[in-house]
């Protein structure tokens, strides 16, 4: 596949999303708010709202301003909540908002779906609903990390899918990551880091160094930058646009960014509140900071998108208000326009044999090696 | 060993350090100055100064109004540089100040040394010099990290003396931390956190779920609080005192954080050159924001600390000005005073035999599952 077919083309009439309507803490008013945000400043877009019939008319009903015409409602009466187990959802979750709002996608009356609901219980759903792409042995959750970049943001991926992955998946994870950049962040070239401890070829696990060598080789035929390895300091940098990185190490990193952001937000306005002259600050300082604010708020980059499954989800975060909803509805929109789950999957058909071909030559090249015997002592003379 | 035989006691007579002058990004000025800074506070600070004769001499005189019959200076003409490769310098670094600086370690002459050079140059030198302590599988680096506990900080390790670690080595950490925190941050009994994908006991690899089970058996005897599984937000929360992982995920973790905060920095200081208004607000900020920033400064946790070694190493920042400098030896005399190279060797030592109990224990358990066979058929009647 070429660079030119992972392209954003325009679809023909409105998009359909599919939206679970339930599972979030904010409940459904906030995800209604939120699509209803969406849906008032695009004209193309269209909703399956998924959760309890009686409940989403009346919410739909007081919007109908907005939203008339444009959503319909499929009733479910189960909810997934935050404390139940993947497993039990798998087994069980039959009936909830969750497994609708999936199966709405598997049966293509939309490309893209959009949770609050539990990460687990979604990613179990929609691996057994979906089901991997073939050829994919690990799909991905990847977000959108504030960075120096251009484009404000760098794609992570895995945080948190899967605890482990091996250099195949890693190589993998990159091809999707730059997909997803290419139709997410509408970057061309991206550039593409491999998370480690250090920026020298010779560090870190063995994986790694095998994966840094797959996607190397494979630069060639894609249309993307290999930067090679970067390091955690590199993931709100600006040295790549892709930061490839087992779920494992990836959570602990997404979950470390935000806390420390957490942290340094609550002292910021604990020095604001420290005397009458930095109150006096704040209050001057107010534009500044809300555009620091909109800048870095999670709100903004809201959509934890599963890749590597027969159709995308995108997971919003459990507590995101309506500007949060609508920041994930913005960005599965234009996931769904772009045709982005078609690319994904022919992206990773074409990385299958890309692997094999890479496989292929490097065991020819380590067979040419032995077979070559060194020069004899005699025909030296 | 108890709590107690942990526990902080004054030394008698001066304290001496061991300081490596050379190998620091602002020179051997920034580390004459800093530790001038620290021995005007503190009457009880004599230090053993490595590096170029000449030049120590010059800038140990220029401040005789201190320093003077404080500094003995130890000629070491070679520099370990940034870019030296550590297999390098265990060979050939005899004759460099760092080298000298951590063998006034092995001699006795000193118990902790203090550098800002090549952190990998400067864990291989430790490692075959001072040798590891009888019992210890792999030396760790153990960081503080400012977070919302009243101390201010969280200990952190492994930050990357080693990218891998099995259960035990992880148990091991703990330990470790555990009396890094209470003679570094005199805290009686610290909370012990694991680093993890998520707090539920079933989640995470197999070694995490081990060590786990290992730490939670050995706080019975120690004197500390295990709260079981960690997430990356914990780091700089306040649900524990001592986060304990692998080299990798931690070295991830912190690099992570610096970036995030480095990146919030540069957009405050962006958003408060805005506008007029929001740049006379941090003229009137400015104490509030001097707070602000004291507080999150890296300069003042300056320092990794080698733990596992028979003496103890500070890692200073390479970048690490004056201020940094002091930091490092501030907390370098709080460990060389409370005789934590020794507590933290009985405590190894401890902790070796306290494992072979707790494997042996877990051994007759199983042992005791497999001699009890069920109940047979015929004696339920």
């Amino acid at each position: 596949m070429t660079a030119s077919q992972d392209r954003k083309t325009k679809a023909d009439g409105p998009v359909v999303l599919s939206i679970d309507a339930m599972g979030g803490d904010e409940g459904p008013e906030a995800v209604v708010e939120g699509i209803c945000a969406s849906a008032e400043k695009n004209a193309d877009l269209h909703f399956l709202l998924h959760g309890p019939r009686d409940t989403l008319e009346r919410l739909v009903e007081k919007r109908a301003d907005i939203l008339a015409g444009r959503v319909q409602i499929r009733d479910a009466d189960g909810v997934v909540s935050m404390t139940d187990k993947p497993s039990q959802v798998m087994r069980n979750g039959k009936g909830t908002s969750m497994w609708s709002a999936i199966d709405a996608v598997r049966d293509g009356e939309a490309t893209v779906a959009v949770s609050c609901g539990n990460t687990g219980a979604l990613m179990a759903l929609s691996m057994v609903r979906l089901r991997k792409l073939p050829g994919v042995n690990r799909p991905a959750i990847a977000i959108l990390w504030p960075s120096r970049n251009p484009q404000g943001f760098n794609v992570m991926l895995d945080v948190g899918a899967d605890i482990r992955a091996d250099a195949e998946d890693l190589l993998q994870y990159a091809l999707m990551g730059i997909s997803y950049a290419r139709n997410g962040l509408s970057l061309e070239r991206p550039r593409v880091g491999l998370l480690n401890v250090g920026t020298e070829e010779h560090k870190g696990r063995a994986e790694l160094k095998e994966a840094h060598d797959l996607i190397a080789r494979a630069a060639g035929d894609a249309n993307y930058e290999f930067v090679g390895f970067v390091e955690g300091g590199d993931i709100p940098g600006n040295v790549c646009d892709v930061i490839v990185t087992d779920g494992f190490t990836g959570n602990i990193a997404l979950k470390t960014g935000e806390g420390t952001a957490s942290l340094i937000g609550d002292l910021l306005r604990e020095a604001f509140n420290y005397s009458l002259p930095s109150r006096l600050a704040s209050v001057l300082a107010l534009g500044s900071l809300k555009r620091l604010k909109k800048r870095i708020d999670p709100r903004r980059v809201n959509g934890g998108v599963f890749l590597g499954l027969n159709g995308t989800v995108v997971k919003s975060h459990g507590a995101a208000d309506a500007t949060g909803v609508s920041a994930a509805v913005k960005l599965a929109f234009r996931l769904a326009e772009s045709g982005f789950s078609d690319k994904l999957a022919a992206r990773v058909a074409s990385a299958t044999e890309q692997v094999q071909d890479i496989q292929a030559e490097a065991q020819a090249e380590a067979q040419a090696g032995e077979d070559t015997p060194e020069e004899p002592e005699e025909s030296r003379s």
